[in-house]
């Protein structure tokens, strides 16, 4: 997958939509949760539903570890469907991985080879050594963790080092790293009074903003403080699409608020 | 699994080896590799041939990935054998996780309900929040990077905010968490100079120390610098130790390695 392909997609559909399959087994509607293989036959329904409205899902890998191997199993066959069934649509691990370069080598096979992942989302705690094994794959994309959706962004994130925050260091430092034009940062929606700084630093990266919905983030905020000329932003939305029905209805349901969101985005493009 | 009895092992055994299990399928002995399940194979001879000599096993997560759900099974069988066998043994994850509170609960679960891990390595760019869920299991530790062994450290870890390193203020800030109790740190071999420094901020925690070994770290700067009343240290060597020997010999050669490592620490207690 190319950022071009991306970006035609986004234009194509009026959308930056990607749907967060974080398909929690105990949250799953009884219609499904007594299945075999619920966890993909859940997923395959919500991606039926919603693939025309997205350009993007995103398997958050906690949801599926936290079942072990069969929750293994239900990831692996869901980003294969996606490759086979959408193969048009950027697929992300959220992993949020990084090691010394050794390990992360690895976990970049893992997800880009052993897996047909086009992405996966990674900590920058361990410097460049620690990313750089995942900028060197064609067609393959970085994300980096720069200022996330949750409370405590505030205990380190935010630090001031000289004149700049630790996430400004981070965000410009990155823009050094060997393959830099496959890295793509992580700034949550909730944080939007950060996100003119963000985009100055780098004005040409793609954005996967979470935080829209059930975590309380804006989308005509976030657009305006981060898109670019090509848009560039990722906005996802896992629980409040995924999760909008409990009942059988729970496909259509997922359509209805994908739709809401789509329309929103087309309004603002 | 208590700090109290991890203590005891230390006394009991002269040894606060850790032996990593970055069991690489590629650099598997040949007489092992074409085997079924043979990262499983690896791994419970070293653990047969190393067990009177070490206290604790790190299970490096990113090779078991590498190999998809055989990996995964491999992962999982090794883990149960340590606690079925050796239930003494302290057992880490090193995985390297950390999300926002739903999702790391997610993480706990998977390391330390749906596998039997005593411990799992977190990373703290994402804050208390993304920590605090994996302190919430009795018996259970979260290892958080504080200082690692790897060059990129130097990139965002060493930096200063007003008179402290950034290291120095995420080891501060974690000794205010709920479940502080069940921190540990990881702080590399190769940052020796650091190590009093943290010693200081938190003078009963124990410390996993990688970096002996392949990566250069002196296993006698390491335990003067860090080491407190109750020792409080665990030293992992990974490759070192386990691919000592590339021939049918690899489990002596383990042996002899790890023997090598707690004659000289037995020396140092």
């Amino acid at each position: 997958m190319t950022i071009q392909s991306l970006t035609e997609q986004i234009k194509k559909k009026s959308s930056f939509l990607c749907v967060g399959l974080d398909s929690d087994r105990s949250k799953l509607p009884s219609c499904v949760s007594q299945q075999l293989e619920a966890q993909f036959v859940f997923n395959k329904q919500i991606i039926d539903a919603t693939h025309d409205l997205a350009v993007a899902y995103k398997i958050n890998t906690a949801f599926y570890e936290s079942e072990g191997s069969e929750g293994f199993q239900a990831l692996e066959k869901t980003v294969q469907y996606l490759k086979e069934m959408y193969p048009d649509h950027f697929t992300i691990a959220d992993a949020k991985r990084g090691d010394i370069g050794n390990t992360s080598t690895h976990y970049a096979k893992a997800f880009f080879e052993k897996l047909p992942f086009d992405s996966v989302t990674v900590a920058p705690y361990m410097g460049r050594d620690s990313i750089e094994p995942f900028l060197q794959f064609e067609g393959k994309y970085a994300i980096l963790l720069v200022l996330t959706s949750n409370q405590g962004a505030y205990d380190f994130q935010t630090l001031n080092n000289a004149d700049q925050s630790l996430y400004e260091t981070i965000i410009a430092t990155s823009r050094t790293w060997r393959g830099s034009d496959r890295l793509m940062y992580v700034l949550g929606a909730t944080k939007s009074e950060h996100l003119a700084t963000v985009r100055a630093l780098a004005p040409k990266s793609f954005f996967l903003v979470p935080g829209i919905g059930a975590q309380g983030g804006d989308l005509a905020s976030v657009f305006h403080a981060a898109a670019n000329e090509d848009v560039g932003l990722l906005v996802n939305s896992s629980r409040s699409i995924i999760f909008a029905s409990s009942g059988d209805d729970y496909a259509d349901a997922a359509r209805t608020a994908a739709m809401d969101l789509q329309h929103k985005m087309k309004k603002l493009l």
